[in-house]
Parts: C-alpha cells; sequence; structure tokens
C-alpha cells in the first residue's frame, strides 16, 4: 500500500489544482520508488527476465490488474498499482540475461536523460521551442559525421522514428537528387527505377520500395557469401541487368551489420561499382554504425566515408534508449530541398533568431520527438572513449561465446568463422538428431528445436535469445550482444540453459 | 553543488558496475530532485516561460554549459549540471502561459507515463517483448474507434510518431485498397491518382503526396469558406474536372480543427460526396479529434463514423506528453495487407503464443516507440469523463477570449463569429496604424506587427503565442488554448502583454 498517498486523491489533487504542488511531489516521489526498484531488479541476475502470461491470460486481468479503460478517474492509489503491474508483467530489457534483441540494456546515463527529455515535453520543429535540443542534435550530428569520415563532418541529417524511417529517408533522397520532378510531378515523371540491396539486409528497404511508389518488385536482392556479405561482382551483374531491360538504376544499400548474421558488406566495392554507374549509395549502419567509434573494429565499415548517406542507430550497439536513429546525408541542403512544403504557417521566415535553426521542414513529420538529449548525455558521460569500450567488450563477449560453442558438442555453426559483429548464430543439436543423417526429417525436427526451447525459456523466464530461419537454413539461434550488463558468466548460463531445456527434444 | 554525489564519480561507477547500486539509487534521484523543481517551477507564473537566448550565444557557451562532445568522461556531478542548464535554456511548455503550440501542458499522469515508458524501455514490435504495451495500445484504440462511431469499435489502427505519419498512413492504405498492385509494381502500375485536401489543411497531406510518389501537382487544394472550411461544392466540382482530364481520384482528406483557424470541414457532406465517387475518405483530427470526448463538442465532428480512416493526436487538445498520435483504419487487415513483407526473420510464425498480436509488420517501421502507456494511465487516472472536462475548459477559455477581444479597440478579428475549436485568429493594430486606411502601406506594416511583438515576447520571456500568415492575410496572432494549467487571469495576462509590447510599434 501507498506510504505517501491518500487513498481519495485523483489526478485532480495534482498541479495545476490549487495546493497540488504537495500531492504532486508526493506522487511523482511514489513512482520514482516503483521504478528505482524496479531498476535494481533489472540488475539483479536473482530475478526473472519476465514473467510471462498469454494475452488472453493478461485480458482477463490476473490478480486485478484492469488493462480496461473507462469513464471515470481511478485513485492516484491504484495509478501506482496499474504503474507496479505493468512493470511486473512486462519484459526487462535490461536484465543481463536478455539477449532477444539488438537494442539491450538499460543505461543509467540514458534513462535519465529520457526522464528529463519527458519533463522538458517538447517538439524538436523549431529552435523558438526547443533551443538546447536542437543545438544538441546538430553538434551530435556533426561529430557522427565526423566518424564517418565526411570532410570537416559536413553535411546534413536528423534523428527519426527508427532505422526503417531512416532508411526510407535515404531512398526518397536518393530519387529527389536524380529525379527532382518526382516530387511535384510523381513516380510517372521519372523512368522505371531500381533499388539494390543484399537479401541478408533488413526489410526496411524493401518497405521504402512500397511505400514511396517503387514497388517491391523494383528492390533487386542481391546474392551474399556463405557469411551473408553482398557480392560485388552480382551488384555489378544486376545493374547490367536491370540497364539492359530498360530500368534505371538509382540507388544501393549496403548493409553494414546485418540483423541476423551481423555481416558487414565490403562497402568499398560496392562503393566502386556505385560510383562507375553514378548510383546513390546508402549505408543501412542501423546496427553495426556503432562499431565506428571502435579503434579496433571501424575497418569492417571501411569504406563508408563514399556513401552519400548513412542510417546508425545509437539505440543499437551503444546502448542509447529506444528510440534514437540518425539518417545522416553528405550533401548538405538535399533533405530540405526533398521534403520541405514552406509551410509558412508553420515556419516563418521573419523571426528574430536565425530560422536556418528550425529543422522541422526537413523532416517528412511535423512534430519530431526529443531524441537526442539521451544520446547526447550518455556521450558526455562516457566520452567516445566509454562507447569504444562498451562495444569491444561486447564484441569480445560474443567470441567468447563462439570460442566456446564452436566445437561443444551438440552445436552447429550457421556460418564458419568469427563472426563480424556480435551475432552469432548457431543451431542447437539435441541428442535424438545428433545421429540423424541430414534430410527432410532431420531439417523438420531441428527447424522445431529453436522455437520450443524458446516457448520453454520464456515460461521459464530465465533468459532470452531469438531464433528465425534464414533463406534454407532452418530455425537457428541469433544470439547478440549488446547488453552492457551482460558478462561471460551470463553466456555460460545461457548455453546451459539451452542444454537443459533441449537435451530431451 | 551536488549534496549526494560524490565528484570524482563517474558513470562507470553506475550500474551494472559492481557496488553501483547506491551511486546510481543516489544519482538518479538527484536527477529526479532536478526534474521536480522544474516541475514545481513549470506551474509557478512569477517564473519565466523561456530564458531566450540566440544559437551563437548557446553555442558560444553561457555561464560554462558547454554543448561539445568530447572523447573523455565527464563527471556525474558535472552531468548533473549539464542537465539543469538544459532546463534552464529550454522552454517551459507547461507554462500558464506558454500558448505557443497545439501541444501544451505538462500531465503529472502522463509525466509518470513516460517515466515509467523510459525505464521499461521496450519497442511495440512484438508481444514477446511488450505484451502489457501491445495490449493496452489494442484496448485504447478499440476505445478510440468507438468513440468515432464505428461499428462495435472495430477495425484497425497504430501509434504512429506524429500526425504527420498518421496521415502520410492513411494516403497508403487507400492506395492499397484501391490499387493492390502498386505495392508490388509501384505507381506506374496505377493511373494518374489525385488526392484531395483543403487550403488550409496540414502540410501533411502534401509532404505524403511527395513522399508516396503521387506528386504534389497530384495534391488539389480545394477551396475554403471564409472560416476556413472545405467547400463541398468545390469538392465535387474539382472531383469532375480532374475525371474530366482523365485522372483518378483516389482520396479525400476533411480536417477537423485545422491548424491555424481550427475548422471543422463538413463531414457529412464531404462523406456523401466520397460515397457518390467511391473516393478514400480520411479525417485529420489530430487536433479536433479530442472533441470527441466531449458531449458538448462533438457534433462538430459528425459524420466522422463515415470516414475510412482517421488521424487523432492524444498529444494534442487530450494533453497527453509528445508524441502520441493513432492512425485509426475502419477496415480490418488492410493495415497489414498494405504494409506486411512477412520477414521470417523478424515475425516467427512459430511460436508459443497467439502471433497476431505482434504488430510489427503493419507499420513502416520496424521497431516502434512505446506512446500508449502515458495516455492509457491518463485515461485510467481521468475517465472519459476527466478528458471531457479538460476539453470542454478549454474551449470555454478560448470563448472567453474570443469575447473579450472581438469589440475591443486595437484588435481585428481575422475570421467572424465564434471560433468552433480554441483558435482565436486575431491581428493587433497598434494605435500608429489605427487611423491609416486600408492599402499596401498598412498592410505592410500590419505584417511585421505581429513578428516584433513575438521578439519582444520571447526576449522578455512572459508568455509565448503563435503567428504566421495565412493565404493574403498578413501575419497576425493565433492563440490556442490544449493548457490544462490556464486560468482566465492567463489570458487576461496575454491581452495585456500584446498591448505592453505593441503599443508603440
Amino acid at each position: 500500500s501507498c506510504m505517501y498517498c491518500d487513498v481519495n486523491r485523483a489526478f485532480g489533487d495534482l498541479l495545476p489544482a490549487k495546493n497540488g504542488e504537495e500531492p504532486t511531489m508526493q506522487f511523482l516521489l511514489e513512482v520514482v520508488d516503483i521504478l528505482t526498484n524496479y531498476v535494481k531488479k533489472t540488475f539483479d541476475r536473482s530475478t526473472k527476465v519476465l514473467d510471462f502470461h498469454h494475452p488472453h491470460q493478461l485480458l482477463e486481468g490476473i490478480e486485478g490488474f484492469n488493462l480496461e479503460l473507462s469513464d471515470q478517474p481511478e485513485s492516484l492509489e491504484q495509478i501506482l498499482v496499474d504503474c507496479r503491474d505493468t512493470l511486473k508483467y512486462g519484459v526487462r530489457t535490461g536484465h543481463p540475461r536478455f539477449f532477444n534483441q539488438l537494442s539491450s540494456g538499460l543505461d543509467i546515463i540514458g534513462l535519465a536523460g529520457e526522464w528529463l527529455t519527458s519533463t522538458a515535453n517538447t517538439n524538436m520543429f523549431t529552435y523558438e521551442i526547443a533551443p538546447v535540443f536542437v543545438l544538441m542534435e546538430q553538434l551530435t550530428l556533426k561529430k557522427m559525421r565526423e566518424m564517418i569520415g565526411w570532410p570537416n563532418g559536413e553535411g546534413d541529417g536528423l534523428f527519426s522514428p527508427g532505422g526503417a524511417i531512416s532508411n526510407m529517408y535515404s531512398v526518397m533522397i536518393a530519387r529527389y537528387k536524380y529525379f527532382p520532378e518526382v516530387k511535384t510531378k510523381g513516380m510517372s515523371a521519372a523512368p522505371r527505377l531500381v533499388l539494390f540491396t543484399s537479401e541478408h539486409s533488413h526489410y526496411s528497404i524493401k518497405k521504402a520500395g512500397a511505400a514511396l511508389g517503387f514497388g517491391t518488385d523494383n528492390v533487386i536482392l542481391l546474392s551474399t557469401d556463405e557469411r551473408g556479405r553482398v557480392i560485388p561482382a552480382d551488384l555489378e551483374a544486376k545493374i547490367l541487368d536491370a540497364k539492359q531491360k530498360g530500368y534505371v538504376p538509382l540507388f544501393v544499400n549496403a548493409t553494414a551489420g546485418s540483423t541476423v548474421y551481423g555481416a558487414f558488406d565490403p562497402i568499398s566495392e560496392i562503393a566502386d561499382i556505385c560510383e562507375k554507374y553514378n548510383l546513390w549509395l546508402h549505408v543501412d549502419g542501423a546496427w553495426g554504425g556503432g562499431l565506428l567509434m571502435s579503434r579496433k573494429h571501424r575497418h569492417k565499415l571501411n569504406g563508408i566515408e563514399r556513401a552519400n548517406s548513412v542510417t546508425w542507430n545509437p539505440h543499437k550497439m551503444m546502448g542509447v534508449p529506444l528510440q534514437c536513429s540518425a539518417i545522416l546525408v553528405r550533401e548538405k541542403g538535399i533533405l530540405a530541398g526533398c521534403n520541405s512544403m514552406c509551410a509558412g504557417y508553420l515556419f516563418q521566415p521573419d523571426k528574430q533568431y536565425d530560422v536556418t535553426y528550425d529543422t522541422g521542414d526537413k523532416a517528412i513529420q511535423c512534430g519530431r520527438h526529443v531524441d537526442i538529449f539521451k544520446f547526447w548525455l550518455m556521450w558526455k558521460a562516457k566520452g567516445t572513449a566509454g562507447f569504444e569500450q562498451h562495444i569491444d567488450k561486447c564484441l569480445d563477449l560474443s567470441q567468447y561465446l563462439y570460442n566456446k560453442i564452436k566445437n561443444r558438442e551438440g552445436y552447429e555453426m550457421v556460418f564458419d568463422g568469427v563472426p563480424q559483429h556480435t551475432n552469432v548464430c548457431f543451431w542447437y543439436i539435441p541428442p535424438s538428431l545428433r545421429g540423424m543423417p541430414d534430410g527432410d526429417e532431420r531439417r523438420e525436427k531441428l527447424h522445431r528445436v529453436a522455437p520450443k526451447i524458446k516457448a520453454m525459456m520464456m515460461e521459464s523466464g530465465t533468459t532470452m535469445v531469438g531464433y528465425q530461419p534464414q533463406g534454407n537454413k532452418v530455425n537457428f539461434f541469433r544470439m547478440v550482444v549488446s547488453n552492457p550488463s551482460a558478462t561471460q558468466s551470463d553466456i555460460d548460463f545461457l548455453i546451459d540453459e539451452i542444454e537443459r531445456l533441449g537435451h530431451d527434444l
């Protein structure tokens, strides 16, 4: 029960109510108490990662947790209970044993940054209402462009709501660069344009193709080697093939850190081809961009300085809270050229300050969430050096996992060799399948192993790791490490847990 | 100086560091202390709305506030100073005298909801990692569809990153409904499609036209009456004109609450025309959707139940923290049909739970920020009744302003009659212009009045209200009330301040 709040208190007692200051402070501190307890437990390995329930169970209302909305207000005490329940039945994505997503971990500085951002409750679209945040965004984007290697960090960019939207921006900008008349006349003003991206790339390039009016048929998938990296010769062959059919190649996406394999496409070789055929080169570094912060690993992105645009999500490998994704563009002015509508009622040119700081008209959004502050604050607190340490540590950990299982009984690696990123892809082969010859029966059985282990893992709530099929490969586990709280002991635990749960399958 | 934190402490002392729990709790509580002080001041009328500085001043570093990022970490003490400075040089959007945007106010329950959301730090794209939030979204969207008036609240929807993106979704879905082959074959598979929207509508419809490959020339602007409402006969005439030219009318946007005038297009009459010509009807209720919560005002949206899709931003009129925007669709399944790519590596069909709750593939994004919780929590705390009271109060306040200035010396209303929404649009005429005959000279001078007053207002930091030109009307003030902390005395203050600052112009 609640220490501070009178059971009869309700939202109407809070600010801006008269005498609302005291109840407001008490309520907020009570909420903070719930949140800080959650933070403590998140890092505590004796707690579960999750307390799994099926949708119908939660919808029916577990132990009085009622999700339904009603006409009448609830008391503040009940609101606090709702907050506790919401956290209780959620997933601790910052738990040292949560490995399910490319984004994991709970960075305390980033968390503080998000709390401040919510309290400031403003919008990025003009300097007028977000002066500090707008400047922080500008300085941070410049720093990121310097790390990419564009001269003097010149160029442009924005933080956008996720890597898929950042990738969509890149396609829009490329189209505007080569066929600016599409902005006013539509796709019928352009010839049949084609986009190229790897069969291992993120599906957002295809989504952008569909949304922007290219059509998914005009998103040509490139073949990869056994490690999931684009084969440059295949790109060139497909460009020539498209040209021969009368289509116009426009855009090539090179992935720096693919979602499943963590593969880095050979950017320099792809850049040579883009130069030769005058194509826009985008690098999707949503997952792998963070490696630019590491002197040891940044060579994997060699050639990125030749890209026309880059997607880089600090909310993935750099541990920034969700969400924080940047689209960076080498050519200045093209982002505004592509997207501006010059709506005088939103962006007044006759303000008393330098309105080039009003970034709203560059975006496809109008209001834009403040995603920069947490990242800026983390950069201040850690320095570039701190990000580097984090990244190097995660890559070391994944190599530890790789070394541990590559020759271990009951494991098969999905591809050979040290992973390029923290992605380690493997099958666990239960004893019952170990002697079985390769063939449809084994494949079908193996396909069901990972989902079964995952289901048991979630039921027991001890750890979480993702699985998926890829191409003709049946379901396998994809382990990724981006969580700063994970240690070798957590990797050991995961292996033990997979074996415990999967042994009798 | 900092009460709790040792000056030598840095981010590396925080969790997940060994013995990191105590420093983490101390650091977070220190941050909360900064934030709660800010909250108190936000509601205190004796504080300024903002402490204005030009970009170059902030970039040069005021009183040691250094925005630049560096390689080396800062101490936690410095991080706390950075937090204080960030708030100090920002804008108090929750201040009772902040009227600059459609989104204003600082709702305490919503704020608590955002703090929890950041702490949970997860992503909406699967039930697996956001079970509670996914269900909250589903239930809340259903409730919103019920309020729109769709039978049994059936349909579909998503929370998206802002009204512009929600409007973009509506255009994409309309295109998919009538020309599904565009998804695979691109816009060349469709005839020349045209979209209709009012000349007073939000520029996001035009942005969507540009982005999605229609071209802005194919976004036909509809004429409005003197109150900014679409003239239905003009819509019908323009549909017929487009058809005669061989174009194919696809989509009509009716605005419920325009950005500047707060006008509500006559939805029922527009719906009749859409039915007659078999066009998709979208209602952009980003700003006006909130009025559905009010028994007194919801008649202004009569006919909305006939729309095929609706944009409704609770972060505007309903005071939910940024951001929270819903795209609601009457036909179930079409959102997924339009956007899904069925990426097996992201959305595994063989999970142990009902995967229809995995919403990620419906979105154009991949990761999706949790925008639902704050809204759900506010709805719990206020009930529908609480939202209704808030909305009715804001509309009453704007009518108070309207009544106060409509016949006051030195004011001219931009349009006649009681405003439909909280938008009150007016010119302040300084004494020097009052005797001047209408003509170019007066227009030019009047055009400069609002920017000058606004600049002085920002320099003195006492209040904030927006201005803009519209069509052939020179710069005028657009007052809007969505801030729950505003009272009649704040309206009085605004008027006094405009007169004080503008008297000698």
